[in-house]
């Protein structure tokens, strides 16, 4: 978020010219934020990277509108035709990937598991750990390094780093080929190695990056271009391939194409067109079919270990539940308890991550030192626990092997004798979709120790907190869903027979309250769960603690992803207003003064201008036809000044110049945006003296109807009009309009609680706030914006 | 929509000005459109009314921003909390208005035919022809009568209003008590007199009514006011409440809660949030958890003849569904076909409503006329169509009576010999959630003949279509379900054993492909479709059904709603721009010249100005300190002034006023909305000719920071701020600012393709647009809108 940030020298308050500041009584009482920063650096995996904001405004200049007028209806046609072959392919793709990636993990972690099971068996019991700690710690090491040194941006679950693309802050590298690749590669080889990371994190990621190297429009680097590509190269059909990407995504980890659609809707997505929905219901369509093609081949167990330990479908119910009212107490019991222990989650979480960043500061080596550590940890516990558990017999009839024979199988043996079975074993020494699937279908009361569910969800939820943080790819849902259901089991088996719902209802309910609490989705998560459950019946249960562990839980925290992107720095612009944004103009927060261009400007006065300023919007002003004053004409964007450099099309004389000439020296491919946050830079144009004192005339390329507000708007009106039409500058005029044409100019920033607070100087603003009687948002808030007239 | 629309002789274009008229190619060619008008009246019900727009914006004047800063923490907590009970009420009353609407049909249409069926075991046919159509015409002329004289707002499905009413149109009564009554009453009477209309369209206005209701604030006139319902006298939370009810009107209709929450925001809702989304789901949610525990209580057989035919799930499959490749091509095949059945649905209800329209334009008797035809036509084929049908022998292993004895049951003996049962008296002559459940659920290969089903289907999608336009509540989504499923049980049987697919998994896909060719929604329907049967392993094929038949169906007409909508006149505002609209400027359409206040007038120059237009927001100007011209001070709405008026604090010179006067004059109460369109009139506010004389001061009443648009903007761009932030007026203000400070406002109106026609010259403005090379609309921009760089 570089535009129009001014140095500091130039920031001056308007706060003497309006009233807002003469308040009489505060609104609400203030709440400290523990946000570190928004400025124009954010974390992305471990390393500070410089950030930027995402065109979504049509600009709409003479050229550009000329360049529509000829297109004709075989333009639209491609243009259609590829957008869903687009959305196609993208679905395609991303199933590939996510079966490939399924296939993989079994594969990988089936033989480390069968290994080792076989060592126990011979009773080699240091052996086998030794071959299981020595396989995992290999496996994350490999992940680590990857991540560490190939791609940072690749570490971490990714849901954040596309939300805020979404929301319009693009982070560079985030989608690149390069994280693309260290995703995939690195996820499969962090969920092998056992650690308590899921998958379904990294898969939206590879979604969204896939779709957005497909909206690339090829690469020019390596010559593969089509013309078809090339009315993508904008970042709102980016945009739009990018939260099909994340859909499908979704829609590959759980199997659940509607859930896919809805979590693009509700979490991901900040702006939303039914057009939208529409399409990416067709990319999970997509998914869901061929991941259905390649199950039904899978089943006939040509895909080794995988045809076995199936999708990531628990298809848990095909029994009828029935549930009466005397069951819903302690279904709401179950749900207060799952929101708070899910808010906790967060908070844990986040302090661990602010305590990894912090040892992440001192160099590469103790980012690999720490996921090493973890790793091994982890190994110690997976192996040392069960030994804690005491030895079931087998019953008689089990729907499988008992023991298990080989790596995949519910029933280990461990150090178990023959005939028995250690139930500890089966949930903490097997794949977390395994022990999910445990959890979820098996109903026998006697199945599992209370004991034995007490430590695996201890285990979880610590192992789960502690994992998340490392350099490697790595994903939130599936432990949490693991820790949920294990917290969901031990409450049903602690209730024993006071209850009718089975065990395994229990720990379907206690995955969706601590996702609740955790994730705070409603919509989508609800069908996320009848998708992985298949049973329809549940839903009133599942919406009622889903309701409940949301509603808990936001009163103590937000959503963990909001909380990453918080850490990360990424300035997300929220829907709602903050209550004392309503009390402050934008004239409060506006920057000044402005570097502005002349309609016909000097090529010298540009390349100035570009080169002392990283602003990325400048206001054109012309001289009044009847009056000394000057008349704001556009605005222009920096990228567009620059490909004018580059095209050195330059005037000798400052004349206007027609939309025809224009169209003799530009074309529209000259301005289209290019990806991955390639830009070219204003110290890459040479030019000589004599061409510096040439003329450029700005006007058949500036936006001539930028939107406008008026300096007396307040910030919260400001804000709807800048959130909902998805703006990166917005220009603010005088509301006396013999003063210059235009104040300053609103970006993304400043509507960042940081910046309001920072504008008003520095240490001091915060008390000086507080002493004008203007107030930030409280929790209450944060739920429903406050009631209008 | 009646703001700012000006006398024709006061139309002037603004073509000189501006370039866009001398294009060189048409984007696109021209595409004749059938909407009749869009003008201040429309068809609601039968008769036309005038109709409103809302008012979403945050009217941002002094006194309001006091108003706000004088609420504290205990307000904000009655509003949060508000809010929510109501949603509870909304979600509370909806489920028990469905419930009860449930039983009402099952027992009179109980009562019917079992009364029918017994005389004709006794042989008596004709008495029990006379008996069956007699009770229904007297429950069509019930439905009818009560519709016509009392509420014509009540007719048809309601659907399309209450999607205008959250786009921003407000027509009068549609959410007024009476219209409720009439269409809880008239939708049971309807439904049980065996019309093919169905209750879900009903219960969706029903839900929206009673939501409007509650956030009516309560009733002045019968002093049913409460302190903590004043902060929802506006239309914003109005907007929330009402797409709450609309969901739970849907979640009740089909015990689909999340289907219900789908609808709303894919259909009915033109702004969404993620509060929003969150809830309408506790909306639906409490429907849910209402309504299950209503049928554990009916399942022990309290609820008389309902408890046996139970609510409106289908749960038609327990069984395990399993599909390979082969049986994709026809599914295929019925995608296609239902896509073009569905669409042709559309176009043949659309003429039949248009012919109807011309026929009650004669009366309300002929409208009377109608419903009792359609009526005696319905009860003809119902009782006579059987006839055509051989008997069939009851199975053995029936899972229920056979033939039926009593009302419910689905195996009709009609004029078979004991023993035996009547295929098409079991579809035909039974309600229609009973033919979709037989429909749905039952796999014997042999319970339906071929002819039975053609029959069926050609009689439910004759009648379906012409028994929408009555006068009478009538939905149009258990009509479609019907048809649709007959049809995929046709082409199912038709298949025989070319397929591995049951019959009544085709009847489900049938009635996919026809709901997605007719209602053109997608993950809603899908989710519904699910929710209704209860399997999601039929999701891949349900989804690729809907993504088929939608696509097809588009490509001839549009979503039966939005044609409704088009027929009844409401101007609804898309979100996607015309490529046309990006080659005229807000310049071409807006009207002009303006009626402005200044900022201090004089009583009797706002009584001359609002009793001499229609428009509903008025600039106020001011006289610049420094020069000759006037600067824009803001925008006052028509409701405001009058609430100045009523009051009459006047001012005897015209000096200006401080807040705090205006906080002694007034109260926040003064300016709330009313509910159900009532306003006061300035007809009715006398004035002595000394008070017109004295003066108001406008400053703390007037909105000082409307949204503006430059005059050079392009329509498109104008269109994306005025519909994604929800306006009703919009402020152009002219691009060299010496002229006068505003160039006029647009409204919903000027947006609208027929009155940007009409600018242009009325009959010749056609011609002339094509003249220019500007062009209108064509199916595939309506799928996409036009590439942009």
């Amino acid at each position: 978020m570089s535009e129009s940030e001014p140095p500091p020298d130039q920031i001056q308050t308007h706060s003497q010219d309006h009233d807002s500041l003469t308040l009489t009584l505060p609104l609400l009482s203030y709440r400290q934020r523990s946000v570190n920063s928004t400025s124009q650096v954010a974390i992305v995996g471990a390393n500070a990277c410089p950030i930027e904001s995402l065109d979504y405004e049509i600009a709409e200049n003479d050229f550009f509108k000329q360049d529509w007028r000829t297109r004709g209806k075989i333009q639209i046609f491609q243009y259609i035709f590829m957008k869903w072959l687009l959305c196609f392919l993208i679905g395609g793709f991303v199933s590939l990937v996510g079966f490939f990636n399924n296939i993989a993990v079994e594969t990988i972690a089936g033989v480390k598991f069968a290994f080792t099971s076989n060592m126990m068996s011979d009773r080699r019991h240091g052996m086998a750990f030794l071959v299981f700690s020595v396989s995992n710690l290999l496996l994350t090491l490999f992940a680590a390094i990857l991540t560490a040194f190939i791609s940072p941006a690749a570490a971490g679950s990714g849901i954040p780093e596309v939300k805020a693309y979404l929301n319009g802050v693009d982070a560079p590298d985030i989608f690149s080929p390069r994280t693309l690749i260290v995703k995939i590669v690195g996820s499969i080889s962090a969920v092998s190695s056992s650690l308590v990371v899921g998958k379904a994190g990294p898969m939206v990621h590879i979604g969204s990056s896939i779709a957005s190297l497909f909206g690339q429009g090829g690469s020019r680097k390596y010559g593969l271009t089509w013309k078809w590509l090339r009315f993508f190269k904008n970042d709102r059909d980016r945009r739009d391939l990018v939260t099909c990407g994340s859909a499908a995504g979704i829609a590959a980890a759980f199997r659940a194409p509607v859930g896919g659609v809805l979590f693009a809707l509700e979490e991901m997505a900040s702006w939303w067109r039914s057009a939208l929905l529409w399409r990416s219901f067709f990319t999970t369509a997509v998914v869901a079919i061929i991941l259905r093609a390649l199950i039904d081949v899978c089943f006939s167990d040509k895909c080794g270990l995988f045809g076995k330990g199936g999708l990531i479908m628990f298809d848990a119910y095909s029994a009828n539940v029935s549930y009466h009212l005397a069951d819903v107490p302690p279904v709401l019991v179950l749900g207060v308890i799952g929101g708070i222990l899910g808010s906790l989650y967060n908070f844990l979480l986040i302090r661990v991550l602010r305590v990894y960043n912090f040892i992440y500061e001192k160099g590469i080596i103790y980012q690999i030192c720490i996921a090493c550590t973890i790793s091994i940890l982890t190994s110690f516990l997976l192996y040392g626990l069960p030994w804690l558990a005491s030895c079931q017999p087998c019953p008689s009839d089990a729907p499988e092997a008992c023991p298990t024979i080989g790596g995949s199988g519910n029933y280990k043996r461990f150090q178990c004798p023959p005939g028995h079975y250690n139930d500890l074993a089966s949930l903490i020494f097997n794949t977390n979709d395994d022990a999910v699937r445990n959890l979820f279908t098996k109903d026998a009361m006697s199945e599992f120790q209370l004991t034995t569910m007490l430590i695996f969800f201890v285990t979880c939820f610590v192992l789960g907190i502690l994992s998340y943080g490392i350099v490697a790819p790595a994903g939130l849902f599936v432990p949490v869903i693991v820790t949920g259901a294990s917290y969901g089991r031990f409450v049903g088996m602690l209730l024993g027979s006071h209850t009718n719902l089975s065990h395994s209802l229990y720990a379907v309910l206690g995955a969706a309250s601590f996702l609740g609490g955790s994730m705070r989705m409603t919509v989508s998560l609800c069908v996320i769960i009848l998708e992985l459950t298949n049973n329809l019946l549940l839903l009133p249960l599942i919406m009622i603690v889903l309701l409940i562990s949301k509603t808990v839980a936001d009163a103590f925290n937000g959503n963990i992803y909001d909380l990453i992107m918080a850490v990360k720095g990424f300035p997300y612009l929220e829907t709602h207003a903050e209550p004392y944004m309503r009390q402050m103009t934008v004239a409060d927060v506006v920057s000044g003064p402005l570097q502005l261009c002349h309609g016909i400007e000097k090529v010298g006065n540009i390349v100035h201008i570009l080169k002392t300023t990283r602003h990325h919007g400048f206001p054109v002003i012309d001289a009044s036809p009847d009056s000394e004053s000057s008349v704001l004409y556009g605005l222009i964007l920096r990228a567009h000044l620059i490909a004018l450099l580059k095209k050195k099309a330059f005037l000798s004389t400052p004349i206007r110049l027609g939309v025809d000439d224009a169209f003799r020296h530009f074309s529209a491919d000259d301005f289209a945006k290019r990806g991955l946050g390639n830009v070219d830079k204003i110290e890459d144009i040479e030019l000589t003296d004599e061409e510096m004192e040439m003329f450029l005339d700005l006007h058949p390329f500036t936006n001539a109807s930028p939107y406008t507000v008026v300096e007396s708007m307040s910030l919260a009106k400001a804000l709807v009009l800048f959130r909902e039409v998805g703006l990166r500058h917005l220009l603010v005029i005088p509301k006396i309009t013999s003063r210059a044409p235009v104040v300053g100019i609103l970006t993304r920033h400043d509507f960042m609680p940081e910046h309001i607070l920072g504008r008003r100087g520095g240490g001091g603003g915060l008390i000086q706030l507080l002493h004008m009687g203007l107030t930030l948002e409280t929790e209450t808030a944060k739920t429903d914006p406050a009631p209008a007239v």
